[in-house]
């Protein structure tokens, strides 16, 4: 089934923000087995909306558009796909029940303009939005179905979840099943490990093997298509161990594990505790951390050390090595690890101390961070890493760095990661 | 001029990643006055390639590609251009001896066919890359130019700032200036805004006036065209002023000033320091806040008080207090605020204490948070919100409601924000 994507919004053309329906919808139907060939943004605009939507129902079969459908003269996305198709739009009895509710409730009576959301097309499929007043809905014509839904993440996520997706697996192929694993890896760049694979990855076909890069990490997407479940996992099982023979020491989990959640589990499931001590990455380790649902387990606190008057007076770190050494320095990073386990009582105390730039510290250059680790009853350890990029990347990185130290240390008792 | 983007790249179509260079393209187009009509995002299928480019050249007179200038057989754009433009490809000796030297740093031959990277367009104009091995490249051919840039961020954002802009402004009319103008709202609804200056928006003309409405604040971007930069601005300021007198006190900065660059460039100017407590925001009020370059002069320290212990032992909440009103409440928010701030001795204190989800918490509802401020010489107070969303959307919520109420005890002594 060749699939096409059409993102709805003059917005979008002044770049004031960015189309992530798109990438979303993609991956959703790549899940499904549907190739996606084209997206296409284009602005409220009645003569270049038909534009695009007779090239996109001339070439492809499934065309999903987001975005247009509300009350103002500028949401044009139904009547035009109606019109190139030639389909009748009529008034949806609940969902203008539904608007009328919406305006009771400020005590006001729908303006007649808006009840243009209410309608639908005729013999479609409409997908109520309890998230909104606009309705999705979906029409097949001869061989293309194209599907409207409304532009607000808040309202197109849980729509699509509910109900859009059961449609789709509806009217695709039902011969087959697409079975998807991601494989996480950090500690490698992308190019080192598609080098590493490059036979597997020549020769790949089904499964298909999806490397990509994103934010210092690397993931592996196998993708398998097959009559069921049990026969797409066994033809991704042996792709896989593949993989980890030769570069298994560089995975840290599966699928939507990220090292955060990653971090945490290992933490409960070992019934350990941590503290953290942060100085340049200034609370984004612990806000990482705590995005963690379930976090408050394993973590109760951790102090954010901008200053030396605070890593001395607070986490204990002694005025020599501030003068000496430094702030940023392997000893200052071992100090605070141990400072804030000790202080807060934990099993381990995770540190970081560096130069997120733009200005160098105590003549540091920008990207140098430390990353300190206590463990109860081993002695701490620090590790220091040199960043490049702006102060918002180094920053992330660090984190990230800190959070992968963490959990080879409850993994492995130690860490073999020596600083990319 | 009529301009569209295409970003070319089977990842983007497999949704593995989002296509963030169109919306950033497009910003940077809109401030050259140059109207973009279309994003397309499409494969590295050559059949795909050519119908794209020639739909583009045929109804566009600026075509901006991103992607595709890589060394395999997958990197298509040059070559499908050059073919539906019918132009001839070129060896560039500098580029040529890039790619020689960089593999030369490794002691390696330039594979043969990495050589295509060295080919550009007969009679165009080269970018170079110093970032990478793919310089970027643009040729005109009767009235349509077309711009080739690499999809690596760290490769196209330099050569954008320092090459290709500087060749845009020289391509498009030379006969006006676009200038814009950012106001930044806080604490009121994209809807309401508009109602309020409806007027205002409805008879637009020039300049433009755009709502945007992104992770809880709103702003309106005014854009003039006119003959030069003061003619510009003196077309903007009458429309800022009945903007300002009608929903000025909602404006809390221009541009790029976010709420936390606004918050630090206040403490600064008055020569304050703030010291945070946060519990279920976890670090990420902390982090915001260091986000900001010179944050230093203002921030030092914070705690991340997720346990009741850490509240009672730390800064000084009275056990009486969590048994009692428990640590989400009013009274929590105001001692951790006046606690931190004394622990510190800061001239602000700052705390953030709420249910962030997906559980509730003593039986509070997800989404109620508190934040608390302490000022020297004032009482402290306190300020409670209901938030919706997902357990990130009220983090983020409670971070920007918590910098707007600080930003405003520093502007106005107080903040007349009851909760939205």
């Amino acid at each position: 089934m060749r699939a096409e994507l059409v993102a709805v919004g003059t917005e979008l053309l002044l770049g004031q923000i960015v189309d992530t329906h798109s990438a979303f919808l993609s991956q959703e139907l790549s899940e499904l087995g549907i190739d996606v060939y084209f997206h296409t943004s284009v602005g409220d605009n009645r003569h270049r909306l038909q534009e695009v939507v007779h090239t996109a129902v001339s070439r492809s079969e499934l065309v999903i558009f987001t975005g247009g459908l509300g009350p103002t003269d500028d949401d044009l996305t139904k009547e035009t796909v109606a019109e190139v198709l030639g389909v009748r739009l009529v008034e949806h009895p609940p969902s203008k029940q539904v608007l009328e509710k919406v305006f009771q409730k400020y005590g006001l009576s729908v303006p007649p303009s808006n009840y243009k959301q209410a309608l639908v097309f005729e013999d479609g499929t409409v997908f109520a939005n309890p998230n909104g007043t606009a309705p999705g809905m979906a029409v097949t014509v001869g061989k293309t179905t194209c599907v409207l839904l409304p532009g607000p993440p808040t309202e197109l996520y849980p729509m699509y979840h509910s109900q859009v997706r059961p449609f789709l697996e509806q009217i695709r192929s039902d011969d087959e099943v697409v079975v998807s694993k991601v494989l996480r890896f950090f500690g490698i760049g992308e190019s080192h490990l598609v080098e590493r694979i490059e036979g597997l990855i020549q020769h790949q076909d089904n499964p298909t093997i999806a490397p990509l890069a994103k934010e210092g990490e690397v993931t592996l997407r196998l993708t398998a298509k097959a009559v069921n479940r049990k026969q797409a996992d066994a033809m991704i099982a042996p792709i896989e161990k593949e993989i980890l023979q030769s570069v298994g020491q560089y995975v840290y989990g599966v699928d939507d594990e990220t090292l955060e959640k990653a971090a945490v589990r290992s933490l409960a499931e070992q019934g350990k505790t941590v503290a953290v001590a942060e100085s340049c990455t200034g609370g984004l380790l612990a806000g990482t951390l705590t995005s963690v649902s379930g976090c408050s387990a394993v973590f109760q606190s951790g102090i954010v050390c901008y200053s030396n008057e605070v890593k001395e007076h607070d986490l204990d770190v002694s005025r020599e090595c501030l003068e000496k050494q430094g702030a940023v320095s392997m000893e200052t990073a071992l100090a605070l690890a141990q400072g804030v386990s000790r202080r807060f009582r934990t099993d381990f105390g995770l540190s970081v101390t560096g130069v997120a730039g733009p200005q160098s510290v105590e003549e540091k250059p920008v990207g140098l961070v430390y990353v300190g680790v206590a463990e109860q009853g081993k002695p701490p350890r620090a590790y220091r890493f040199y960043f490049s990029g702006s102060r918002e990347k180094i920053r992330i990185r660090a984190v990230k760095h800190a959070l992968f130290i963490l959990l080879e240390c409850l993994r492995k008792g130690e860490t073999t990661n020596e600083g990319i």
